[in-house]
């Protein structure tokens, strides 16, 4: 399978996710001008424009970063409680990580208008401080193992800084936890970030 | 299970789904100042703030609409196909719907400085041209069959004219078809909507 990515984007989730569950893939890397490293014209891979997408075997092409973080952890089995409630705790993270934390980081992304900005800030603090409750002591966002939460997570914090919202300490430890991990180490080496 | 919703609000695309999948259920409403009908503080039941929350038998609450769906789906056995990619096209779109459509939503909720409307008017009509390809002239947006996508459709059609965004002839179709089942009928009946 092949991950259609932006150098430091929010698809090195997805990156990330393939390296930890070990599925054999290729990253292919588009231009701002939505051309792919080999050529093509992204919007006619995904007419959405956006990445990440994830381009299957058979030319099947699936979009939208939660959504491709399961698929990867339902074909490598890995990443996901198989049973109980925790997994159920792995979807709902990755939606409240979309919606509240990563929808939030639009007006640093785009430089709205600083009102947006404040605006933006205050819904932030107020995710993050949920998503803290959430993670306390523990060495992952769900439970004892790294699950596609975490790697989704990895994103949005090291994103935060750009929003000037300052990160509850747990969230910071986390961070750096996650940022130590080979697979992550890995994923910077290949989208070529330092 | 409880259903805590407010009326007319995004959960009654839960609320929808509960009935189409026959799941037994009761609905809780809040009210603005997030008071269950049950007289408790709703941010006890879900930090968060804002609903749909579903608070199973063991009092475990989960959250977060596109999950929610997805729960009631494997609960009840119905409305997401068991099998196949289209299972995976159907948490596709309740992933856009939720980022793309409903998070364009927010200026016209909370009525946000009109540069900020006409912004969220763009990315809106850009959505439903979207949801148009993908919804053609089938009877569902995923395939021959309601899943719990088209639950979340109907509400997000429902809401668009408060955008002043014109809606594409299939998707104004599509809408009144689901407009016409029981199960709608139902909901609106039981959250007091005309």
């Amino acid at each position: 399978m092949n991950l259609i990515y932006y150098p430091g984007a929010c698809s090195l989730a997805d990156h990330i996710a393939l390296i930890e569950a070990g599925l054999p893939h290729k990253i292919l890397s588009i231009t701002r001008e939505k051309k792919t490293e080999d050529g093509r014209d992204f919007l006619s891979i995904n007419p959405k424009g956006y990445i990440p997408a994830l381009e299957l075997e058979d030319g099947t092409v699936l979009t939208e970063n939660q959504v491709i973080l399961s698929y990867i952890a339902e074909a490598s089995g890995k990443l996901l409680p198989k049973e109980g409630f925790a997994r159920w705790r792995v979807f709902e993270a990755l939606a409240f990580m979309s919606s509240e934390i990563h929808g939030g980081y639009m007006p640093f992304f785009k430089d709205y208008p600083e009102p947006e900005k404040v605006r933006a800030r205050e819904k932030l603090a107020k995710a993050f401080a949920i998503l803290a409750d959430q993670m306390e002591d523990k060495p992952f966002l769900v439970g004892e193992e790294m699950t596609i939460a975490d790697c989704y997570l990895f994103w949005v914090l090291m994103v935060a800084p750009k929003s000037g919202v300052e990160l509850p300490e747990n969230l910071r430890r986390a961070f750096e936890r996650l940022r130590g991990r080979p697979s992550v180490a890995q994923a910077f080496t290949e989208e070529g970030l330092s």
